[in-house]
């Protein structure tokens, strides 16, 4: 069983997961992607992972057969266990908990395609709905409290297949960087009454120098202070806190607009590896509450949703090495600044 | 010029620095280390080096020429820019200011040594000695509120040359994880009335299951909550906020310490890619009442620094990638719980 155990310098939780490598000497060799090699992710090897939790399939298809177009299954190799409680203890001044959580693989095609980029964007929009069903699934257990979805693209990015996937790993904590996020947009509703994120969409679109995308229903731009160089962002323009109330007319933009993203990133870049990350608030707004006595309330919005805080998706390709530097002091050296990888990624032809 | 750009959302700062890649095609290139190729830290090359700034050399030799045995220059590449000033602005929500600061290279031998643990300990006392003094001479920039010393080895973690190596960065700002750890170890401190650090060497020293070390002067440990496999500190038994005050024989002890446990990771993990930081409280204890308004003054002990923060040493072995949950969170998947990793580093043969 993983343990989750809470850094007591920074309050910040992490996860102890033993199983997922043997030895230590395991670990200076990283899994590469089985080139040409086997795949358990291709059509007809539904047995090589573990039994399905959801699929979209053509009527009259067995689960765990083929016939399916986009397939969820749990890692089999999971960071966090879905069965147990959380036996919260101490021991002296240090806490921890069990690993109870969720990870889960959304394999994106049966097809052995190592891009999303190859899918169109009707089948990516599947891709979103399944990320979208199981979180709303997975919610209602009361021991999680956070969701997050996310992809490795590439052996730089930490991925251990190639066939196009994605990952959602739900844990019973609210981790350290959404409780900043959520801290710092608080901070600022306070003071100006405002959604952060909403005045960065309209400060974005009014400048125009860091923006990629200008949708209707998503802007997709280089941040200010981008920590990494081509980091890009795809925000909605309309506000909500919660990723996983997205709806359907949504979903069917965010693919088009995410897809033509990556492929600009993959033109300009000569297919970078890169990873991507969904953050959303906590699933109870109760979960915003925890600065209360400091900053006040958090302001509910209607529908339960946060005024001040607003999903978006972060783009992380990965290009330079993080050193010393940047993990003493989360101080990140950024050699592309965010006006000019702008401007490459507006001139990308895909 | 550099700027520093604040991050609206976490209010953390990052660095744009244009001129460390030329084009974004150079990003792909990550620079490699000159096995065999040619060297400008090696005794002969001073001209192929910015002016030194300092440099501990046998009496009688010129500056810039042969005869030093641990040598300081300007980094050739500089993430900050010494000269100008600070020109704070702001435009709509979005703040910066001029890069100014200072990012020096410490050569740390004349001979071509890829490993600091070919050096004595006498020798690696003198690559320390030239870290505080640097500090001390830097810190008296009224621009500048913090310094950070670290080291990269390997290109996983960022080294652009073999040449064994140390930098140091000095900031118009107080990093944001330095910023966490003060608040972090102010709140322990607010409710118990001790030094967060202080207490986890006792307890370290009192379970022993993650200790590598217990040198009277530092203890060498496996942190309860370790992000990373293998991720040690080495932290000074005796209280102290400040790096720059160490003593001589401090420094004499750390060189030991320090490099008997760079010595056990390189047996252990067979010379792995690492980086080692110097944490250490902002120059001015003033810049650790940041949040006084909330949690009260900070402490201030006898000599001006803080009883609630503690320097240490954080040595983090690049094992893993990091991946999209990990950026998304800030919380670490880690493969190896530290009681295992303290285990195969107390038996390490060196």
């Amino acid at each position: 069983m993983p343990e989750l155990r809470r850094d007591p310098v920074l309050g910040r939780w992490n996860i102890m997961a033993e199983q997922r490598a043997a030895r230590p000497s395991d670990l200076k060799h990283e899994p590469v992607s089985p080139r040409g090699g086997f795949c358990p992710f291709d059509a007809g090897h539904e047995d090589k992972t573990p039994p399905e939790i959801l699929a979209y399939r053509e009527t009259g298809t067995q689960p765990d057969g083929p016939g399916w177009r986009v397939r969820v299954v749990p890692n089999k190799f999971p960071a966090l266990h879905a069965e147990g409680e959380l036996n919260k203890k101490a021991v002296g001044l240090y806490d921890s908990m069990q690993g109870v959580g969720a990870h889960e693989v959304i394999i994106e095609t049966p097809e052995h395609v190592v891009s999303p980029t190859a899918l169109s964007d009707e089948h990516f929009a599947e891709v979103i709905t399944a990320y979208r069903q199981r979180l709303n699934d997975l919610m209602r257990d009361p021991r999680f409290r956070f969701g997050i979805v996310f992809k490795n693209v590439g052996t730089a990015a930490g991925a251990s297949l190639e066939h196009t996937h994605s990952q959602l790993i739900v844990t019973p904590i609210v981790p350290n960087v959404i409780s900043r996020e959520l801290r710092g947009a608080l901070e600022y509703y306070n003071f100006r009454g405002r959604c952060l994120f909403c005045d960065i969409v309209r400060q974005e679109r009014d400048e125009g120098a860091r923006v990629v995308l200008d949708d209707p229903d998503f802007l997709v731009f280089e941040p200010f202070a981008a920590r990494f160089p081509f980091e890009t962002w795809v925000i909605p323009t309309q506000h909500d806190s919660q990723f996983e109330r997205i709806s359907s007319h949504q979903i069917r933009r965010l693919a088009h607009v995410l897809l033509q993203t990556l492929r600009r990133l993959e033109t300009a870049l000569d297919r970078p590896a890169y990873n991507y990350i969904v953050h959303s608030a906590p699933f109870s707004v109760h979960d915003a509450e925890v600065f209360r006595g400091v900053l006040g309330p958090p302001p509910i919005a209607e529908g339960d949703g946060l005024q001040h805080y607003h999903w978006h998706i972060e783009i992380i390709p990965r290009l330079t090495q993080v050193a010393g530097f940047e993990w003493g002091t989360g101080l990140y050296i950024n050699p592309v600044p965010p006006e000019t990888s702008a401007r490459h990624l507006r001139q990308a032809v895909v």
